[in-house]
């Protein structure tokens, strides 16, 4: 059994007890090992009651002789700082969500984590459920990272797409993100791009092996963009994101946090609401992206318990059996989707009319170049099952020489 | 010291050889011990005459008690399956970017390991550079994931990218491919989806906790992909992409690779030519994607290059120093960009002659709905500092009441 200590049960620790019971059997059969949540520690026992029997006020219940893995989701610096050093001090692995401590105390934590021979992780606290920090640690560690932008901050982010998709100004925006628990009561942090900056330091140091203190990188945030800037962004084919962008030019590096507009098209253009995107140029990968949600209580409780997973078969040396159990997957599509269909025949207005019978909807489509002998024609189908009984209809027919068709899947294109 | 024999000089071998050269030093501080390639095996000595002095043709020259890690890089089954076996037993950590391997006796070989406590680790066999493998088997390792789509073949996604967007037919966009290299002579396990199809394989092993043969997985490769219907799929907004998909759907999986029509806006409709896409479905993440090369010497050798790092932090427990050297970061873009400048005055005549002669390029934008006391252009600027240079100027005239500008920037967009 691995015993876990929660430091925290606010939006991130509730979604990680609940994760560690929801997908428990899964984490059991793959390390082969329990994973028990010892005791968790909250502010005010009064404000919580009768959501846990293993809550407690006091921190030496959770940072605990008979606790192996503590995990930090208080936020803030104080007494979060105290509490992790304590933890690791006493041989504890550490795992922390919060980007405010990483940024401000990162390296100082990492060094007294390899003093005392345990793990100090932080998975969450860039880019939420997205995996980044493992990522640039290990399996992009081969590469000199020469720039890295990203959108890090979920609440700009869904602010700015609300402003672009319905022309709401920026006033009208906030408010709706606040009232839909994107934005905080008080956004400071968020919207003058103070949070992506402290995120940005943390991947920045990361790639460049120096240490960029957030507080050194120029920071401009969205509260003065407005309605009229997104309406000429618009007509210049452009979508206004808050990027954080750091970048080696010589022995210098820029690190910077501003509204940038880039083309609707490219990589980022479509980045919109509580997703983030992270980009990064490494001289042996080259262009390399990565796109997920940037927040929430389950994804950032996904990557806390991926740092979980990955201290226990690493550094507990425990895995569960290698998985043999065979699956004979099937081959046909089960939910709805299209089929353009291109029909061989010499009789158009037949096939057209037996399509117009079999399939609810179509639509065809003509085209001057087109081989006359042929029918175009795009179909909705239930699921490929019942698409392929219908194609057997159709050539039974007899005035049809041949079908080709090519699947189209709107559930996996938008 | 970590010592590394090699198994195979080929493309991605010689690739891996050169990067631990080149990022040598890099690589020295993060693991605090050197990377020291031993041996390298090849077939014909003579072919490779003076290439390295490291080269053999006698596998227990590079399968060596000396040994700590073996990378085969050699590529299908025979005789790389037996040599992967003897490495292991002889309780050498392992590292292969051999898909065909993977997908064929992957299972076998992950027991073979742990039962010798060594590492099976084979980040390079699907996605190439694309940190995947790892990112599952830890980070995500909480989800339940529910489906997987992606483009994993790197050729198929080039054919069908030139016959997209250069009208060519299917055998000019494979002879093309040919000529550049990536396409095979013999093309067939890539244009006929058998090397997605593996690569699926692997992937939907990990996600679903059973293992899913790829000789199970239905597949419908591109070779009857034709000009015409590249024209269809336009005019419905789509692009047509080889895609590996796997789902579940009750106790079922459905997995396929298919060439199906994706929105051209969609997640998938841009990843073009050799880029790879892979997108999961977890129940604590939501959707999520990675984008990055999918083949090639260098992003191969950086996913293999990485499996070393993992191993060399994570079972031979090296770690280098912690980063403390701070570096002060920069706040000015020095590449080429763009602002979009709204400039308030009362004389928009004299502003925009001034900026005519300030900036060499610049587009006036009008619009009907416009303040009249307003001038927005779009202006080159050649970096940052030049352009704050020009503002002063511009301010300095006295008829300018206030400018506002948002950088634009083409390098991160496109």
């Amino acid at each position: 059994m691995v015993s876990i200590g929660v430091l925290g049960y606010g939006v991130v620790g509730s979604g990680v007890v609940d994760l560690l019971q929801k997908n428990g059997d899964k984490l059991r059969q793959k390390l082969g090992v329990d994973l028990n949540v010892f005791k968790i520690l909250v502010k005010n026992l009064d404000k919580h009651k009768g959501r846990s029997p293993l809550l407690t006020n006091k921190a030496e219940d959770v940072i605990h002789e008979k606790v192996d893995i503590v995990i930090e989701v208080m936020g803030g610096i104080d007494p979060a700082y105290a509490y992790v050093k304590k933890a690791l001090v006493m041989k504890k692995h550490v795992i922390t969500a919060n980007k405010d401590l990483v940024a401000a105390h990162g390296e100082e934590l990492m060094a007294l984590a390899r003093e005392n021979q345990v793990c100090f992780a932080y998975e969450a606290s860039v880019g939420g459920g997205i995996p980044i920090i493992r990522p640039m640690t290990d399996s992009l560690a081969a590469n000199d990272i020469s720039q890295i932008a990203a959108i890090l901050n979920g609440t700009t982010n869904y602010i700015l797409t609300k402003m672009y998709k319905e022309n709401m100004d920026y006033k009208a925006a906030l408010q709706e993100a606040q009232r839909l628990g994107f934005a905080e009561s008080n956004p400071e942090s968020d919207v003058m791009g103070y949070d992506a900056a402290r995120k940005l330091s943390i991947l920045s140091t990361l790639a460049y092996d120096q240490k960029i203190d957030w507080k050194e990188i120029d920071v401009e945030g969205i509260t003065h963009i407005d309605a009229q800037d997104i309406k000429y962004a618009k007509k210049l084919g452009c979508v206004i994101k808050l990027l954080a962008i750091s970048k080696k030019k010589g022995d210098g590096i820029f690190a910077a946090v501003r509204p940038v507009m880039v083309s609707e098209k490219g990589p980022f253009g479509q980045i919109d609401n509580e997703f983030n995107g992270i980009m990064f140029q490494g001289d042996a990968i080259g262009e390399m992206m990565f796109i997920g949600k940037g927040a929430g209580k389950l994804p950032t409780a996904s990557a806390v318990v991926g740092d979980i997973v990955h201290i226990v078969q690493n550094h507990k040396g425990k895995y569960g059996k290698v998985i043999v159990e065979r699956k004979q997957p099937c081959h046909k599509w089960e939910n709805p989707f299209q089929w353009m269909l291109r029909i061989k025949t010499d009789d158009r207005y037949k096939v057209m009319g037996s399509i117009s019978e079999l399939f609810s909807i179509n639509n065809f489509m003509f085209d001057d170049a087109q081989d006359k002998g042929e029918v175009i024609c795009v179909v909705e189908i239930e699921n490929e099952l019942s698409g392929y009984e219908k194609l057997r209809h159709l050539e039974a027919q007899g005035y049809i020489k041949g079908i080709k068709k090519i699947m189209k899947l709107e559930e996996i294109a938008s």
